[in-house]
């Protein structure tokens, strides 16, 4: 093993100052105005709600690896404060697109880093996760304009495409790194970091209403219908773990990836929903299609396709995120439809069409460019981390035992 | 050991999906108008606070046993969420009584069942704990409207007799259940647990005005009453632990009960207490009768009833509301007499009789109704946990180490 | 070792008690109204932020001892609840000075404390931390006094001195006390209780921009500046963690204190910067001059005047608040001087002295007076802890294995 396969100090540091001095330069230049940036105004208890779970709960959530806690909590620290420094400069650039540029919102982006994180968590050097967060972070803008300007999607929606974008390129990214050995002891979890895991769970758990509700217009539906999907979907999850595992005991990254389920599949639609028992029904089929999506994923895609995705993101975020967006041109249609009697069925059939272009695009742009942001990432340039060397705090971090 | 006591298969997930459809179908034919729902207007902020204190604050605050961390933590979890959209239907039942539901009385309705839970924790299995809480929450209700319809108590005091009505409901169900073992190693904690304990008691701690506050009339009031209760009843923790253990060393399950003592004892009172100096007394003495308590009932009491309070609810929570609550009579009446100059003892005596009437009847029905719910939780239907597996995740999650 | 240097059950038990009384009498005959106490009008949010912050973030922030868990989380606790208490009656008696007085400001002065604890972390029993937490409470309005009256500094600007004020005290205190034996195992960190301390570090980073605030007019550019002052100097904590350390791997004291650094740095100044890359910039400086700080200090300074400062709060707070001090000079000279065009050069000259002034005058008496607390601390009265007894839960706390 040479030793310039372990030394980062060569590339992290001048990465970063790069980044940084970029960051200074173009604020220097050109600073968004402080009523824009905080354009939900009295937005301070939910920014700090929604950071919270951002940096805290994210970091913690992650926490699944036996020998990787440094690395979890503490290189999504850094993904986020760098990518929102990033997007925020980013939305500035495009504001004639998204009209306005403000903080709650690049936080809310940092969502799709820290779920693609969490797809590569272990194999990713520190170099190869800045870049991929950058590239990433860029190419959910461009979708997001794309969705906004060709097919009128309002913004706060084509924001909640995050889960749906942050997973299919993790699960895209994740699909060029070479599998690790099948004997590796490392990428289990122990008691201790799943009980980190599970602090970092109810910390998002908790927060995931002021999440979806940051950018609607009625704040206490979304809240409401958030908190109940969230609710069904915790009940769920517990019924479907014993249901589904040996000996009908509890299993813990059942309970840690469906408890989240229902907020995801609510994302789109929560300050739509008139009704919560509509919201308790998608929770519940968002933990359902999460558990199951875990055995089916496990069992069947991830050998077929050889990859593997060490915090199940797919089904975590990605399956229940489909769902949701599903149900959101069903309700949406059912919906208008009834408000008009079904008469108007050239309409229906145009919304529908932008709704599914909508996710289609979504889902398709970040695939492909996962793939190539893949490739990228396994050149030689960016010291690819040995598969014997996956899942170790030991290679980036100065441990004492 | 036959392998019928062990899997849960058969019967948790089919109950909880019992539990589940009752609910949806309920929801689906009556739900609670969103305005009702969020009765105290601009709720969120306090229900986001009381929220995260049960959820994530009990969870971790009850993590006192060394190998009872994902169930003390999961199952609590599990029981909140069920029990919320069980509260707000019951709630809904008795809307001709409450005039209001409300979302936020609902989770702190939940902290009966986080408390009593404490009291039978790692003793009942998850079909247990279940039945357990929802019969709670419902006798609960029933307690609160005997209160609210024959004794006139205002609704938010009816409210606050939750930590006495958890703490009797769950010492009198675990008096049914058979003692460990004296040899058993694992109703012991180890400083991990401790340190996890800690880290949840701090967080209860520092929510509580939030929860004292949260349907409180002149909240500033209660905020500030709270925390210096709060702080006082802090400080007197550590003396006494000081005091008396041995060789003067704090012991910590001294110091996580007694912190929470005065924010108990003041829950009656916290919103119509004048003078700071009141509420600081009552801290004070809150946190001398839970660690005199402590001493006392674990050597007298519990052996004499035979019955094993495994996170001490009888002392963190019970004492500590039977003197707040005779508190909030004496306060009344001095406050009362001195207004009149005691010339109305007949009013005085009545509002002496209501207000030891609520008490004696929230007690009494919390004592009766829990010895009743531990005869039926130890019927062989619901598959008695055998005393050498109690204190145990092994039988309840699949844990690899 | 006689057993009388390891009983504190003669002296801390009533030491808090006659403190207790104290208070209590004290708040008997008079204490501040309740709307003074609340000074800023609407403060519940923004003062639960900074509570929290301080309780649970601190505490957990200080875990960065292997068998020290206890004691850091619970004697901070115990320091903090006390010192709030202490804090509103000795601000009330100093009111005519201060015109107000605010339970926020009351906990925003326990920070103070809270980084003196740092300091001795380990090395000072609970005696000695509780005589000397009062002593530098005291110390520290009597210094904002000062310049209050004849300085003529604004209120929320001497409430700012706190970290400058809090780690000169501290070092001061600490270099008093003898120095651990070389060999000691105890005095350093392991994984686990790393990450507990990112857990508090991640907490005090999440809630800095409410502190900042808190007190500030314009809260909005304080809230953003100290976000992004945050954000770069998390940012440039990994970039010069990995260009300093070994193999080029991040090393997590660096992270711990250099994250927190641009909050210190921009505390002066937070609310008054106009252009937010000014914030970045003093960010990357505090970060940058606490990473060569903690490599200058722990080769050349700590070992040449024979001090241990445990938890590095000499870098961690010190050298950013003398950062952000100077800082905030150079800006408000420079804004001064823009807006008269370099006219009024003497009015300048004034500006300059008083600043600096209130700058040495903080600095030296956090110095002198620390000093002073030192020597007093290690009298035999107050039980000095033997060096081979240092950083071990055992002494204070009943540790079950």
């Amino acid at each position: 093993m040479p030793s310039r396969y372990l030394s980062f100090r060569c590339s992290v540091p001048w990465l970063i100052l790069f980044l940084e001095t970029l960051f200074l330069i173009r604020f220097f230049f050109r600073f968004p105005g402080v009523g824009d940036i905080y354009s939900p105004s009295n937005f301070y208890p939910e920014f700090q709600d929604v950071n919270h779970m951002v940096v805290f709960g994210f970091g913690f959530f992650l926490m699944v690896l036996r020998r990787y806690g440094f690395s979890s909590t503490g290189l999504n620290f850094l993904l986020i404060v760098l990518g929102v420094q990033c997007s925020v400069l980013v939305e500035d650039l495009l504001i004639f697109v998204f009209l306005s540029c403000s903080l709650a919102k690049a936080v809310v982006s940092m969502t799709a880093v820290a779920i693609s994180t969490g797809a590569v968590l272990g194999k990713a050097n520190p170099v190869q996760l800045i870049v991929m967060s950058l590239v990433e972070l860029i190419v959910f803008y461009v979708s997001r304009c794309i969705n906004r300007t060709f097919l009128q999607v309002p913004d706060h929606l084509t924001l909640m495409h995050v889960h749906l974008f942050g997973a299919y390129f993790g699960v895209a990214v994740t699909s060029r790194f070479p599998e690790p050995p099948p004997g590796l002891d490392k990428n289990r979890s122990t008691p201790k970091s799943d009980l980190f895991s599970m602090l970092g769970t109810v910390f998002v758990w908790v927060f995931w209403p002021s999440f979806n509700s940051i950018l609607a217009d009625s704040k206490d539906q979304a809240v409401l219908n958030t908190y109940f999907a969230l609710a069904v979907s915790a009940v769920a999850a517990f019924m479907l773990s014993a249901l589904t595992s040996k000996d009908g005991k509890f299993r813990m990254t059942h309970i840690h990836s469906a408890v989240l389920a229902g907020g995801v599949t609510v994302s789109y639609t929560a300050h739509s929903i008139q009704h919560p028992w509509i919201a308790m029904i998608l929770g519940l089929l968002g933990s359902v299609i999460t558990i199951l999506g875990s055995h089916c994923l496990q069992r069947c895609f991830n050998p077929a396709f050889k990859l593997q995705d060490t915090s199940g993101v797919h089904f975590t975020f990605g399956l229940p995120a489909v769902l949701g967006a599903v149900a959101a041109v069903v309700l949406c249609v059912v919906e208008k439809g009834i408000s008009t009697q079904w008469n108007n069925l050239s309409s229906l059939g145009y919304l529908i069409l932008v709704d599914v272009g909508a996710f289609c695009q979504t889902i398709s742009t970040a695939l492909v460019t996962g793939l190539i942001t893949g490739f990228i990432l396994n050149i030689k340039l960016l010291k690819t981390v040995h598969v014997s060397k996956y899942f170790d705090d030991q290679f980036y971090w100065e441990v004492s035992f």
